[in-house]
């Protein structure tokens, strides 16, 4: 069996070595680093020819990222690599997936085609799917979306007991109902209030039969955190205790997380964006799809 | 007659306002902004429809540069335009133009790859062309190479009496030449002496024909500045005046033109990358290839 290498680009550590403790693939070796006029230097240290290998990267503040990623890919195949795939947890540029005004530019396919002409297949959990319903309308290469609603709903059960699964906005309907479901407990979705032009309030529905459970705010991306906060201050001013914030991918915007811990939430998110919230692990997850994908 | 329509990516107002004012050219108008979560997001305002169009952009420290900007291609031939250009006054990704050792990357090839995947020409100034010696064996677009040794002999010719024009090493002999020729001026290229294993220094042969000429370092590009910290000293030791430094392109790693400034040397740049050393204006030489190429 042809050996397959997983090489894991900066600030994942923790991922990586867990993802590699739970499968058969084996931990790639090479330099990344940068000249002093900020050009990458990449070298690959392990014999990929003929090999299966795959690229662990976070793309998050994906812009800087990108780059190096696409050179790592170009610089396996070139040493002849037979497949190259890219395990990205948080997958980058997702939301401008629409011409929402005249003249704009629909980053989602462009950045879905580059992708898709540097690497052989994606591995990714909980994309941001929106108008685009299936990676594969903008992928042209196998990808793959695993969701981690479970590994959610498994932390809920153990942490917090009686749980109520709150979607913070509709947009978040759909995945505070799954939770739950996994989860097993009930969940509410806050409904936006309007008070003339511009004072929109948020109000949970039938409160009164939840003050005796923990609230647990869900999403699947947390980045200025201002829709969390704006929903735990309303939990707590009805009565509840302060809320837990659970996200996949916490982004957090330029001080987010501090604003939310500040603010009395405790946050919690998986660690496919490596930080200090990282409470759920994605390898198992990960690792179970590694082990078949793309075969 | 198509109107031509020329988009400046950030940082290059002064050379973009002189390169419109030169040609035929007229100013894009864009909006290029960061979301929260630092993916970039664009809108162009023109209407663009089978025009040409080209993009004027910075590549120095490329990696965070790179991806807004073939997003912006992206954008613009999604929205109907004929050909985009890419106006690089400063082209990255040159130095790394083989397999030095086993398993390194050639990034030179894959970023020339992936400019001619997204854009339609490419247009620069003095490339840093050593075991590629000419654009289009790697890039598959049309590539002009222009250079600016005829604006740094005029500057030079304006502004310093009795100039010597030196070469820092021995891989800038040609370029110190072709200067000193179209200067119409003597110049030398610094020998490496060697004292041992380790002691190297620098001399400048016939360095007592010279005392009286005001001697002027000059080399395509400046990085951390040492080399030139290093053969300025030398001439000094030697009994000359404080040498000017010229290069085409200031990148000037961190502190690098303070650094030289610190140690007493007068330093002059091109607009090629924008800062306060600029003193050489390219757009009268970019103009002039805008009017006509790549027609």
């Amino acid at each position: 069996m042809t050996r397959k290498i997983l090489y894991s680009m900066p600030g994942q550590a923790a991922l990586s070595e867990s993802l590699l403790s739970l499968t058969d693939w084996q931990a790639g070796d090479m330099i990344l680093r940068q000249f002093p006029d900020g050009e990458s230097y990449l070298r690959v240290l392990d014999d990929v020819q003929g090999r299966d290998v795959a690229i662990l990267c976070q793309l998050h503040q994906p812009d800087s990222r990108v780059l190096p990623l696409l050179l790592l890919a170009d610089t396996l195949r070139d040493l002849g690599a037979q497949r190259v795939g890219l395990v990205a947890p948080y997958l980058a540029y997702m939301r401008q997936d629409k011409r929402f005004n005249q003249g704009e530019g629909i980053s989602s396919h462009y950045f879905a085609r580059l992708i898709s002409q540097h690497m052989d297949w994606l591995l990714t959990v909980d994309p941001h799917l929106h108008r685009i319903h299936q990676l594969d309308e903008v992928y042209s290469i196998p990808a793959r979306s695993l969701t981690a609603v479970q590994p959610i709903a498994d932390w809920i059960r153990q942490h917090v007991p009686k749980p109520l699964v709150i979607g913070p906005d509709s947009e978040s309907e759909q995945w505070a109902a799954r939770v739950a479901d996994a989860a097993a407990c009930p969940w509410e979705v806050l409904q936006k209030q309007r008070f003339g032009d511009r004072d929109v309030d948020v109000s949970l529905p039938h409160v009164e039969n939840y003050l005796d459970r923990t609230p647990i705010l869900v999403d699947d991306i947390i980045s200025t955190g201002k829709t969390m906060i704006q929903a735990a201050r309303h939990l707590i001013n009805a009565g509840m205790t302060n809320p837990v914030c659970i996200a996949v991918h916490g982004i957090f915007a330029q001080g987010a997380l501090a604003d939310m811990q500040n603010n009395g939430l405790r946050v919690v998110t998986s660690n496919s964006i490596a930080d200090d919230s990282n409470q759920i692990d994605l390898a198992p997850l990960l690792s179970d799809a590694l082990m078949l994908f793309p075969d």
